[in-house]
């Protein structure tokens, strides 16, 4: 099985983060293509890019997805991945629903660990989006932008306390949500006293779940096979799969 | 007061459209100025067509909005709206959006009429991100897709008998939901027994509104003025409302 | 243009301080007609009181609405408003309805300041009842009760620290509630990190806009035009719109 | 025990048949008040007339409540039930509210059967003021105004109709909502698949209940007791419970 | 008329203070028969235990309900509470619902002040379950688990700090959750600000207020009639209530 | 890799099917255990049949996960899953549970499609507490009881015809919902517009999934490993669990 990951960021370190991980949790067989935010931000932090990032994964998984059978979105918004799931005909997870979903299967409620005060506001809208406001137990805002998390492991007193403020709200699990923060549960899990999810290893086994249960493309609903569009100015890939020759 | 209105479809006949219903709805000495997504669907009908032009929107907006007082964002899933009234200094508006809650300055709950079963489905996802749900009294989606209402007034009689279910299941008032069908409520008003919402109308009403209104930009929050940001491969206008140097 | 605006309060020094930023908000050529309750409380700050007032408001808004194009009802809970929108053929709006609404056009969630925790239940519940409590980021009670307030501006300091502890809590906007307040968004905005909602201000803005689109009175669903009824021991100004002879 | 049953409307025909319908549900030793409004609608049936009505509840209970134990307010829209509540010293029911929590302890979700469009969007939202939405399976309103059944008896084939069709909507129990309506419920049971919910004898019962618990007068919360206020142009009766002195 | 009381814990020492309870809440004429939970935990406080203590429940009124009128189901949780409605003719309440069904005659929102975060948690989920997540303003969770209370008296201290915590978060009255706190409401009342709801009390008081109230035992939707059935392994009684034989 | 799966009900023709359906969607090398509820219902279709079958699951998973990697509770009730999730220290997963879990990785709305009108009110309370509701689109009921389908083949016309009516009101995916179903969808997928979700199958795929993914025990929360507790009258291996000695 060959999934393709698509970093929302155009930052390569990230990339290369967000794959390694991809490549911790998938099951031996899985072969995991890391590709990049083809333009917009270097690191995903405001309404704004992630207007533009959403278009960017689009481009990128319309140019990338041939050959996989399954594509995971590496954003903690999820930019893009209701586009791309309606656009291709392959399963497509973005890593913070991936994390939320997983969750539910540990039961109760969940937390969201994320980075500013800004994205914590989208990270209640993207819960409500998915409509699992009622399992959100809370979303703590950690002061640092994600950007400035290079080195994960030295942050792991802020995030630690961070989640024990979580589950002090009630949270029976927690997802650290942010694609720089690829990895991090892994180092974090023993010292932390509800399971951590991450959502580039809840995106890939969810993608290999799908891809073994082989359900089929809708022909019906708001998720069915894209009619014949015309469309101008964007990359040739995306025409291709709307059917159209692309315009300038 | 100048208000540029932006069309998130690339067809320049709808952009005329909206631009004459702009002008009908805006006070004396409001000027408007409409102008065509850069690039994406001719008309837009797709989840992913929906992610490509709200990153059309944004640019756009970008690009055109120095010496405009307001933006109003016309398509009917207010692709790019929340995105370009985080990157802006001034009032953005979607035109669904305007339509919805200009409904609740009505009263009681409103109905949507709207345009292929695709489409229903988001239009109850985007009244929900609106956190509207419980005003909604029911979507009805008309089969034809947006793209042939070229001629709305042929179309009366559909609309209409969608207007009548829709007052049937609670609507005290319709939004007629859809660019394309922009103007359309002035010729069926007469012959409607409730209000109908036009959403380049509400939103070219209440952008004036929030213009003599006077609000500060937010400071603080997840609409407060961007950060400084490096962006790549996106138009030099958006780079610049981020402070940042266009890159390749 | 003309606009009555009725203070749900029975004291006249409120109705003028209502009417002044009535006038300060409307537009030029519209004129201002502020009236106050003729019957019930000096200051409403019960739901008993409330009950009363929705009946003073009505009473007001029929004998006073003739050759006026809208009413502003001028009460933080609105008392009154959904009646006195359903009895006349003219645009009607409460002032925190009004906030709220403006509110959703900044994007985000809003934060609603008010007097005394009797009256910040009635806050939720007036939210809710307007279906807008998803986006609803807290209420925040100042201690004091409203009638205490009669110069707004020594009370600067307690009012810009609950609005900091509702941006705090993920407002983009705050919407201070009470006509007794009517002006201190002014006074305040400067000083504050996100847009302050005056509902005075923002209900004439929003009756304005609705005057210039023009919708016509419903004559289906729960707010049409009243049938023909039989009342008594009210004011004849009701009685007559709804067709009937005043009977004691 | 006395419980003092205020009609809403003020038709003393209803009162009387509010009056039998209370007295055959009351315990061996409970005496039953009923008095009409004193001003408002014969039969109330519009929103205005609801906020007549609940002033004039108020106005009904601050005089006749002195030697009762609790007050039954009749009239399905509940107007002025939660003021007399915060007002008055002794439990208060709303008779469509005790219809919908006895129907809580049915189990599964009740429909609530009304009458007229109009009074259908009311029942909605009375439902979720009480927060019963989810409760909710749907509401059914018959044609025919309320006005009109002056002999329930001969409206059993729509109204056994109505309840069938709540009943396919997965209503475990029905609420038949309207004062005018009192009794019928005994006169259809036999015919119904399920249990039928009188207000008035549901609220006598929760009364009696109420008063046995012997709950206190909270001293917090927004149904404290009032503080002392000024009012003008009101019952004297409801002065008194201000502390106030009457003036004109 | 004779209610059966189930202890849902296996502990005949809370079984006899939830006795006392009922007999102190009951009316003159009403018999009170209670009974322990024949299998399962002493003292129930994990999902687990509840399980079974849903099976006890059931088994332990199908054996004892006959010649009685109504049941009720003691144990916090209100495990085997609906099963045990669907199974039997007669009324069957559980004393929180009971306990959160009065406190909304109360009016405005409720607390539920209950033993340990993991109980704390079934709390919010017992809310949701009965649809009145609108009106919890907060859940309070006291450190000490309930098996550790033989002594209520002794904890009024952290059970009054409980309670100010509720009523500071807006509860107008507070339901004390579990079945081993049945009295204490008697014993705290007089120096708590607000109602207090004893679930023992409450229950009793709507089992007989739906004694006397007659209702039907549906014959349609979820609590019907249960058909004929075939069972294994289950006590006899259950078994005759399916119409079954019982097989081992 | 070995995971249990117990049947809710104790009819082995239905352990049966499960079983091969679970075979089927295993990945290689993934052993499947199968075993009956050992005691309660043949089919279970009641509530009462339910709460029985919830101890029944919890018993028999305690006895039989000994070597087991995770457990699968197939009933379409989930009717014991939260409770031996609590209870065990592996991940145990519901058949509804992750049917729904997996329509949300499909996108959108999804349909429940159910047996008998008792079922739908469950599937719509089953949804409701794991906080789905907003992703529903709609329930269906097929008239016929779950027992009388021994041959799923030859339903498959009601079944699609149930299918096409879910899509119709929104759904981009169905579960068909009941354990007696399993295999059914691998049936009908082929003439189904929307992907179908069979319980067994999304169970067996998140199982694996979660065992790889190598989550911790939660040691704080409401899912927390389970204190030392006294029981009596319950099976050993359930005492062993709570490390108490069984006693009668």
């Amino acid at each position: 099985m060959k999934i393709l990951v698509v970093n929302g960021n155009t930052t390569d370190a990230i990339t290369q983060r967000i794959g390694a991980e991809a490549r911790a949790a998938a099951s031996p067989g899985t072969e995991i293509v890391a590709v990049s935010a083809p333009f917009g931000a270097r690191v995903v932090g405001t309404r704004a890019e992630n207007a533009i990032a959403a278009h960017a994964v689009l481009d990128a998984a319309a140019r990338h997805h041939a050959g996989c059978d399954a594509v995971v979105v590496a954003i903690s918004s999820d930019a893009g991945t209701a586009a791309t799931r309606e656009l291709l005909p392959i399963p497509v997870l973005g890593i913070t629903e991936a994390a939320l979903l997983t969750a539910c299967t540990v039961g109760g409620a969940f937390g969201v660990l994320t980075f500013g005060a800004r994205v914590a506001a989208w990270s209640h809208e993207l819960v409500a989006s998915y409509g699992l406001t009622d399992r959100l137990a809370a979303v703590e805002a950690l002061d640092a932008p994600a950007a400035t998390f290079t080195d994960p492991d030295s942050f792991a007193g802020p995030l630690l306390a961070g989640i024990e403020r979580l589950v002090a709200q009630g949270a029976d699990s927690v997802a650290i949500a942010g694609a720089a923060f690829a990895g991090c549960c892994r180092l974090l899990q023993a010292r932390a006293p509800v399971p951590l999810l991450d959502g580039v290893a809840c995106a890939v086994g969810l993608a290999e779940m799908r891809v073994r249960l082989g359900l089929t493309k809708p022909r019906a609903g708001s998720y069915a096979e894209v009619p014949a569009r015309e469309l101008s100015g964007v990359d040739a890939a995306i025409c291709t799969l709307f059917g159209a020759k692309p315009t300038s």
